[in-house]
């Protein structure tokens, strides 16, 4: 499988979730450790005309489920991931399109495959934020997310 | 205006929401201090069957912010709420129809109302779950609210 067949696959399973189609979230991709999401305004407004605070903690947890779900697929494991907390801080109004990244927070990915592949079960720290397109954050995030093994 | 009255006129504010009509959700009681919501599983599930994480953490920020707003509203103020802030667990997977619940965590509603009143301004911190219905919760969140006048 190559890299991009891989996005293409986690694009797939992303839209099995009925709340991403309608939100219109996509994968954009998996760069220099960050993965990134996009998704339009349009379907992701409030009563206010901005970015609805739903929409921006929901493409911040699915940039990170994401990043998580793709380090494990990348070492050729197969695992669930869920999402177990997260905080999240909500800067400023956002009258324009969702770009969300995530990126691991704390620790290694090299630590976090190697603990779930001897125990069947990892946790790792993944920071996310949505950027205001003038400069400067309008969401920011952090959670915990836990691999554990299928079945 | 009639309590009754008052839950429409919300209700029909929250439905401008484009992900809230996604979600199906809807408020269903302001009663004994706690604001209720429910959305049924179908548009709500993820990949694996269960409550999608964005929509349990959807709509606690949604009821807390309709408790928020209601209150305000019943004191015959004019406020835009915005949710500043959330910690949220992810407890257990649901595998049935999502009801939330909020109500205030800290100090009381005539407070809340009186800063607003005299500053134009004021916070209050919101918790809210989603229980199971076996027992128990899938999904607890604390988080401020901010009122700001409007215009």
């Amino acid at each position: 499988m190559t890299v991009d067949d891989s996005l293409a696959a986690l694009r797939a399973r992303l839209h099995l979730i009925p709340q991403v189609r309608s939100m219109q979230a996509d994968l954009v991709a998996d760069a220099e450790g960050r993965m990134r999401m996009a998704a339009p305004l349009a379907p992701n407004v409030n009563d206010k005309g901005n970015a609805f605070g739903g929409s921006l903690a929901s493409l911040m947890t699915l940039a990170g489920w994401s990043l998580a779900t793709r380090r494990l697929e990348q070492a050729g494991l197969d695992a669930e991931v869920y999402v177990a907390d997260s905080q999240i801080r909500y800067v400023a109004p956002l009258y324009g399109d969702l770009q969300a990244e995530a990126w691991l927070e704390e620790g290694d990915w090299a630590t976090f495959v190697d603990t779930f592949r001897q125990r069947g079960r990892a946790r790792c720290r993944i920071a996310a934020c949505i950027r205001l397109p003038e400069g400067g954050e309008a969401a920011t995030f952090s959670g915990r997310f836990v691999a554990l093994a299928k079945g």
